[in-house]
């Protein structure tokens, strides 16, 4: 009998082989377990050395999350560290375990429901996601009390078969062992299938059947480009497997030819490629793979998972080693850009929001906090003097905002002066166009900018009204929407004749199935994360960039996602 | 010694005389206090009538509030509503009282502590939010429970004195009997001060010092127009306060006159005022106030409040007399737009989202309950065999989202004919223009909608992302931006361009001091509350239509907030 083939659309490039994990809704059933009065401490002891391994694993995460991803993706899980911390929950399990008896396992349990039903006596709508919450941070402990330590990463070497996949889950699932995921919904231009690729993890989507046809523990060969799903495969298929392996890591050994080659299309037009990053690795990265500058530097990490603030010398110290590792390219940092729906400990953020992404973010919050952006833009002038520093400002919305920036900014630059440290004859000041009302009123004060950078994530999810955390929008959320091409375009051209430069840095720019379309609206600097620097590099090396701007009209023109979903697979470049 | 006057701006028309109520922080500090045996059940039947009081009060206040604002405003009531309904919170208190003896009083603050510690234990977020509604809740009892029932409405001929007041405030502070604001901060063109306008009620903002200078419990004079503040005045200054209220009586009768007038401007250019509504009795006022139709008929209240969905038939009659009530006159009906904000008690809703306002609301919303959709549409269709309804959506954001609803509504027509029902030849179907990428987008799908309506509130607070509910961005969510005047003369445009008729909805429209700057973009269309269409009525008698709409290219180039208020102040109509 030859093996049952799927076909879905390939979503991200690479093959997979291993055993299917089909997606099982999450339980928490745990039977009444009291224990002897002589085990109470060893009892205690599991579940602490359980609680640290989840700590542990937790930070080890974070840790390789960081840059790997936007750095919004990460923080679901700060705030599930906080939860582990949490002194009242722990001091409860102990209690049930000394004085009640109750197994680890049952405690938790028990804990978990008196909660939950204090929870749903008072209001509905919060308390369901606190409880997401919990229990995900429950079921992590539990995995803990309960598997082999070997095994603890349930997921290594699988496949995972599912409905559909949530952006936020991407990192954590590869970070558990996943080696690729079959869904049987989905598309290829999707927010999910955009962030796979840049994790290098092959996706399949619109699989259908896929959770009907596939059974749990199947062998499974999934290959993401093609999009084929081979279930049970025999020996040809084995073969075949190994054989696109070895293809893939040529193709990967040809891609790192590419590290020393200019950004530059078929018909001779220069692109920049700037890099996104938010550590030191990133920066280290981003110099090997030739990024011409740093278009995006995140500071929110110093900020965040620590008590107290980070002085002006630290700051400055981290600034000035980012600028030294670019060695002369220009590094645009962004001040600090916290909001309601991050965690963070030092209080700076609002209480809560209603909608925090509509709340007190950016540069609305550090107006609120001045003493915060005071030191932090010191800290960054000081930097000036050891290469060329271009500072960011987040969620500018109006010309009142980047004018009040400006001042702040000449009066610390003279205080600087006069304490006698050496700046940079000129800092150039920058806005993130990502706020619609910006992008719309540009006109109106780019003369006030020295550079621009728009961040595509931020201004689809308002254009859209479609919050891109949200699974059920998902679908909304999507920058293939004629009205954020067309003000793209309008921002693009804006720039141009103002003789400003502009990157953009949201994740189109990091995905090379969207390099054409941006190039095409007249982009000529990319800031993106290294990873996929050199895949957007060769994608543009394949491009010509005369014949995609001629394409332009017929883009804007497209009146719905389809049309512009036609209009990119009519466009791809062709590998010459 | 002649009396204290502050000089503020006028932001609210009206004259108010009253003590000072300077706003101090609520404090929830209750002394232990146990009861005898013997008073366990007059306590609890104390405590049961503060409760039902407390209901009643909500009840009333929502039912003042229905049509009396934007429907949004009045949402925070639902949620205190369904608090007090909450069985286990009461089955706590009775506990409390029966078993510990403890006073009524006493055991709600216990409670609540009890609560606040659980929460406090869990996570720093939500907890503040849902503590707030409790504590308000908590404070509405307690008050019923110390209170004279004639003293309730504390406020009652009393003037707030405070830093700032959010819009939310507003209407409750009103129905509890305040006659006027005064507040320290604030600007007359503010979100606050436009409701003010629309609930008349007297405010000044921006009286500097007016916290330091006035005492609670002072006797002051506010004038609304010119700003002024009289603290203590004299017999000199009550005489004005009486000459002044006898004009505004005189001006409301002359308003009056405006009901049989045409809403023409002095150049003979005719504009549509067509009303929002929510209820019978806005439908009655609307058309008694010769409004041109119903620009906007909510329907949301048919389906809050309540257990259990309404049916084909009870909604049927509902639009069916809303159509004859506007005897020929078009009733345009938008289908449900309800959110994860909304205190919905039938399971639409999605559970919680981290942002409510950009995720599963409005149409999105209604695909994903197809019957729902279908049952509101058929009774929609049906109430068009007694006049001209039009059907509007909802967030539309994409042209696929309306050609479904056209099939949709396509087939439900065909279905309802073969039922022998009596339908319109055509019923027009229209979109909101709420989301930005469906302003942006216009031109692309104008030709499949038979009319517009712009709902400018969402539509400023995606453009601006700054949330309307959020004092925290208050500043920021303004019409007054140049992107929101750009953007809406664009489709303004494109619909005079297509022939499409276009309406506007937000609170803008029901501004009078907005409504030159509107016919300046070329607005012919207001849709608004009736409250103040005798009054936008006069405003725009007194504009020179020509004229305004010379002066749109300078209004249009405004770089910044300033720029328009300067131009809004230039061209105030002065009355002939």
């Amino acid at each position: 009998m030859s093996p049952l083939r799927l076909d879905g659309h390939g979503a991200s490039r690479g093959t997979a082989l291993g055993r299917a994990r089909v997606r099982m809704p999450l339980t928490q059933d745990v039977a009444e377990k009291r224990i002897a009065a002589g085990a109470v401490d060893a009892e205690l002891q599991r579940l602490h050395q359980a609680i640290e391994s989840a700590r542990t694993e937790m930070r080890e995460l974070r840790q390789r999350l960081q840059g790997a991803l936007p750095a919004e993706a990460g923080e679901f899980l700060d705030l599930h560290a906080m939860l582990l911390d949490d002194p009242e929950l722990l001091l409860a399990l102990d209690e049930r375990i000394r004085s009640q008896r109750y197994s680890a396992a049952y405690a938790l349990r028990v804990q978990r429901d008196t909660l939950a039903k204090v929870f749903e006596g008072m209001e509905d709508d919060y308390l369901r996601s606190r409880l997401d919450d919990l229990d995900h941070v429950i079921s992590r402990i539990n995995a803990f009390l309960h598997e082999r330590p070997a095994n603890v990463k349930g997921l290594a070497g699988e496949i995972l078969v599912c409905e559909n996949i949530a952006p936020s889950e991407l990192a954590q699932l590869q970070s558990q062992g996943v080696v690729g995921i079959v869904t049987s919904a989905g598309s290829p231009l999707s927010h999910s299938a955009i962030l796979a690729r840049s994790l290098h993890l092959p996706l399949v989507v619109g699989a259908s059947g896929a959770l009907r046809r596939i059974h749990d523990g199947a062998v499974l060969i999934l290959d993401g480009s093609s999009g084929e799903v081979t279930v049970e495969p025999g020996a040809d298929d084995l073969r075949q497997y190994r054989q696109r392996q070895r293809e893939l890591a040529r193709e990967q050994r040809e891609l790192g030819h590419l590290r020393s080659k200019p950004t530059r299309t078929r018909d001779g037009v220069d692109i920049t490629l700037l890099a996104n990053a938010e550590s030191p690795e990133d920066v280290a990265q981003a110099h090997a793979l030739g990024a011409h500058g740093l278009g995006l530097y995140r500071t929110e990490f110093l900020f965040l998972q620590r008590n107290g603030l980070p002085d002006e010398d630290e700051q400055f110290r981290h600034y000035r080693d980012a600028v030294l590792g670019m060695s002369g390219y220009p590094v645009t940092i962004r001040i600090l850009d916290l909001g309601a729906d991050k965690a963070d400990r030092n209080g700076l953020v609002a209480g809560h929001e209603e909608n925090p992404a509509l709340g007190l973010r950016g540069i609305r919050l550090l107006r609120a906090h001045p003493r915060v952006a005071d030191t932090q833009l010191r800290a960054l002038l000081r930097a000036s003097g050891y290469g060329p520093v271009r500072i960011l400002l987040p969620m500018v919305s109006a010309r009142e905002e980047i004018l009040a920036f400006k001042r702040r900014v000449a009066r610390l630059t003279a205080a600087l002066r006069a304490e006698g440290h050496a700046l940079a004859e000129q800092v150039a000041l920058g806005a993130m166009i990502e706020v619609p009302a910006a992008a719309i009123a540009l006109p109106g004060f780019i003369d006030q900018v020295d550079f621009l950078s728009v961040g595509t994530n931020d201004l689809v999810q308002y254009l859209l009204a479609a919050d891109r955390n949200n699974e059920a929008v998902g679908e909304l959320y999507s920058p293939l929407h004629p009205a954020v091409l067309q003000l793209l375009a309008q921002v693009i051209d804006t720039a141009h004749r103002h003789g400003t430069p502009l990157s953009v840095c949201g994740e189109i720019a990091g995905d090379p199935r969207m390099a054409p379309l941006l190039l095409a609206l007249g982009l000529n600097a990319f800031s993106l994360h290294p990873g996929t620097l050199l895949e957007v590099r060769r994608t543009i090396r394949d491009c010509d960039h005369a014949g995609l701007r001629a394409r332009a009209d017929k883009l804007l023109q497209a009146r719905d996602r389809r049309g512009i979903e036609r209009w990119i697979a009519e466009t791809a470049p062709s590998a010459p």
